[in-house]
């Protein structure tokens, strides 16, 4: 769990969206500030921008008497998409800001904030800030599914966030839920990502509705000419069979990738955050239904499944607590015998 | 890791065979001994059997010198297939032992062996038994996989052996390889353990070689009159064209289970271990292969798939090892904070 009593500076880099907030000891959000991220301008532009914006929400924090007059943050956290090098604070690659290729964030950071910068992968740093301060708080073992843009996940083991081998843990978008299926990242086909996030249920839309039109058919959906995730649900929502069937299939294969999760990792605690997710009962009950069916009786005896809860500043909130957790760690490394607990 | 420098005994209860010995802190095994389980006696015979050969093990060990004249072990470790519930040390209703339900085995054992018991599921010991003593020595996080009858496993986690939330798991078995496919366990269908058990690849080949001969058609497999896995691999081996099919099938689903756990664990290394894995490299370098190939790169990059080392004393050894991770956490909960070193 994070430190108690100093507040720290969440930086989120998404591929649209820089986010920025000030977080306090109990997950609150001081001085967030949300701008577009503009790619475009290169790495080093949005990069210096990203840390201007920490620079205003530090003072912004201030002005509300979150932080003390004289006050700065203990640590900065950082998340973003990967592939990256958390131990070494290194952008390696992250898919969705091309051309950003070895960029060494984490001492790019310490070079603005003097004190402790953490560099972590957005959906595992969303995972912790749920666990830390959201709908996770007080449980061991818990799966964090993000469905988004694309599909990611992390995981919260025994009270510890799981990073893997790699740093790059909790690749649940990966699961293969239809083998022989729509292609996926690299050699893998019929992934999770490629069915339910919300670009596949997207396009899996337009193209049934390409194919329905073809034979004659019809569909609310038909009269769109960009269709989004939210469509396909607001469609499904008015019986639109087209979009029923493409809603099904994506509740299906939702639930097959998480009935594999509980019966893995056997966590207390499901979490389903990101825009997908924004549908609300339309997709968690008949999700939970179908994992409960399916997972191994203990298994599901034991596992609750619950939408996130931290909206969204979950990025800025997941980057703060990965910082207060770089702390926490930091402390434990340099503490005597004498200052443990058992 | 195992605490050092005491000996426990370690019981095995399977299906058909019970296995005993005393291991030592370094898991070599003293007084080893194999005896049929005949359950049909019921299980107050068969306990009752078992904690015999535990005494004669221990007398054997003794004489054998690997304990003193007046040395008992300090622990017992009970090993047996699931369901079962660790926690308060009950055989629930193991599958492999019909009308074995609610046996106190644990509170049993204590009032044999005046020394605290430990129970665990089969493949989680074989898990721990492989990370503490055999292939998986040194690693962080391993994932196990037991084919055999059926497919079970087991996960350390950051080098602790992960129970989940109901401590039942590792339901690796249950990961679904096959929409839609032949019936598993419970309502989940198309599993792991439904295509790449001994048992399933037995009856597949076998429903194989009907469909074939009723269509004119001749493998060697059709002469044998009970068809067991390791004929399937032996004509395989032979290039038996129904045989490979099998064959590459089975290789194909474990790896598509493989390739989900390494991206969602990321794990060091990866334990294969059970009856199947006889079959050596016919197996691992197809599936090895294509797991590497399916991952994502870092996590690919991180892994090594690998055999299980222990062989016919995993059960036992597992046990142990379960045994002194009992005497590991009871001595660090009576610990005072003076005893602890980070």
């Amino acid at each position: 769990m994070a430190a108690a009593g100093r507040a720290v500076l969440g930086l989120d880099i998404g591929g649209t969206k820089l986010a920025v907030g000030v977080v306090g000891a109990d997950g609150t959000v001081a001085g967030f500030l949300v701008e577009p991220t503009r790619k475009h301008e290169g790495y080093h532009a949005v990069i210096g921008r990203l840390f201007d914006m920490g620079q205003r929400a530090i003072l912004a924090a201030r002005a509300e008497g979150f932080l003390a007059a004289d006050e700065s943050p203990s640590a900065v956290g950082i998340s973003c998409g990967g592939p990256l090098d958390a131990q070494n604070g290194v952008l390696t690659g992250p898919l969705h800001l091309p051309g950003w290729v070895d960029v060494p964030i984490v001492a790019m950071a310490e070079a603005e904030f003097p004190v402790p910068v953490a560099l972590e992968n957005d959906a595992t740093a969303a995972a912790y800030g749920e666990y830390c301060f959201g709908a996770g708080r007080g449980t061991e073992t818990m799966v964090y599914l993000t469905i988004s843009t694309g599909v990611g996940g992390g995981a919260i083991i025994n009270g510890r966030l799981h990073r893997g081998a790699s740093g790059n843990g909790g690749e649940f978008g990966h699961i293969q839920v239809r083998p022989g299926g729509r292609p996926g990242y690299g050699n893998r086909a019929g992934t999770l990502e490629a069915y339910a996030s919300g670009t596949a249920i997207a396009q899996r839309a337009a193209e049934a509705v390409a194919d329905l039109t073809a034979n004659g058919g019809h569909s609310s959906l038909g009269e769109i000419a960009q269709i989004r995730a939210e469509d396909v649900v607001a469609a499904a929502k008015a019986e639109d069979p087209l979009a029923e069937a493409i809603w099904t299939e994506t509740v299906e294969v939702l639930a097959s990738a998480l009935t594999d999760l509980v019966n893995i990792l056997e966590p207390d605690l499901v979490v389903l955050g990101g825009g997908v997710t924004r549908s609300g009962d339309m997709l968690i009950e008949p999700v939970r239904r179908s994992v409960l069916e399916q997972a191994m009786p203990p298994a599901a005896a034991a596992v609750r499944i619950v939408l996130a809860e931290l909206g969204d500043t979950v990025g800025v909130v997941g980057a703060g607590a990965i910082a207060f957790d770089k702390l926490a760690r930091e402390s434990a490394r340099t503490a005597t015998p004498m200052d443990v607990h058992v």
